[in-house]
């Protein structure tokens, strides 16, 4: 872990506070990591009691929001960082936003997770679910790379992960097709076809949360504001500065 | 308009500064609020044309919130804020994002209303558009509510505007219910009848965003997160210091 920005305060007080404020983030994004994977879980095997735990531990995450936000607004306000310390701030703000939301999806696949338990209890024939599967895992590994890299606060890889969200984009088109073809051709699946896509949209969505993640990072260590940029733009800015 | 707060600096310039951004964001909000109307007009009267000004827009909503975002960071490096002004920028970032994202929602209805005039053309039966255009009512009206609560900075009726999320939340389910029947009785209609429910479900996104947007207010007035907070925890948080 390069903690070369952070180490360099004459505070080491401050030090520490940086430190503890990214440790936190990422103790959260492995939580919300781990509430996409059972929430996806608790979705294709049709696991009540799983989707019920994720709903829980969803409190877990928003009171890690709620700590981390707060103590990035006692340090804004006591310290008064000024260059790569308030971009740094600014962004974990930003980033623990993202990961709350990404809560929040995960939380209502569990939902339909139960929603869909009760439809048809277990042991139905789950057609669709292997690629469901493999967008989640699309999805959860955008993240992960994500916070990988906020962590060691490194963009060299980040328009790879951004990229990869075109792949996703490509099996949700492709899942929503075939979910509709379903639906079609009986439509006594329409009700549980409709929470497979949801649980798809919440996917695609939790796919551009990361890119949202990807992008904040870039504003702290570039600080340019890439939101809107094109995929060539993006590039301009992670050249800049490069031999 | 209660400039009080804001009007309390030695430095003029700073002053003219926060006001600069607060008529920003209000004219931002603005422009949100009549994305949502054009887009939701766009839809269920099939006007492709006025769906097209909608995503052409859009670009406006996030070239102000790249603005917006970067006077903001650079008052918080150059002034090292502390106390209300701290917040009042803090918070200014974070509802300038839900705009934003308010702004693609209203984007993604007017793409929604461009396929839907593609699989129709105009002057098909529109049933259940009364429901859709009443619901845009209720969300539109709450945005709108908690920007003006936030140009006056007054947290007085927030209650009241988060509340009327629960009108918003019946009206989803009760359409939802409405197309899921409509679907099952003609698998014809499915096509359509999705775009109409993704359309329900990002209005009912944007009734949460406005509720974001007084929660934001409320921790600038306040000091207090209540992101997550129950009904009941809120009104203690807006009651307390009160006679």
């Amino acid at each position: 872990m390069d903690n070369g920005k952070i180490g360099q305060h004459i505070s080491g007080q401050f030090n520490k506070e940086l430190e503890d404020i990214r440790n936190k983030v990422l103790t959260m994004g492995g939580l919300v990591e781990q509430q996409i994977e059972w929430a996806v879980q608790a979705f294709t095997n049709g696991d009540a009691e799983l989707a019920e735990q994720v709903i829980r531990q969803d409190n877990q995450v928003d009171d890690l929001e709620i700590e981390i936000d707060r103590e990035c607004n006692q340090i804004l306000a006591l310290r008064q960082p000024a260059a790569f310390d308030l971009r740094l701030l600014i962004t974990v703000i930003k980033v623990i936003n993202e990961l709350e939301i990404v809560g929040d999806l995960s939380e209502s696949i569990a939902k339909m997770a139960i929603s869909i338990a009760d439809i048809e209890g277990s042991g139905t024939k789950k057609d669709s679910y292997y690629e469901l599967q493999h967008m989640a895992d699309l999805v959860r590994g955008m993240l992960h790379d994500s916070l990988d890299a906020f962590a060691r606060m490194n963009v060299d890889d980040v328009a790879l992960i951004t990229g990869r969200d075109e792949n996703v984009d490509r099996e949700y088109v492709s899942i929503f097709r075939q979910l509709i073809t379903h639906m079609m051709e009986d439509p006594r699946n329409i009700t549980r076809t409709i929470n497979v896509l949801w649980t798809v949209r919440a996917l695609e969505r939790i796919g551009d949360h990361a890119c949202y993640v990807c992008e904040h990072l870039i504003y702290m260590m570039k600080g340019k504001n890439v939101r809107h940029a094109t995929k060539e733009e993006l590039q301009k800015v992670l050249d800049y500065g490069k031999k």
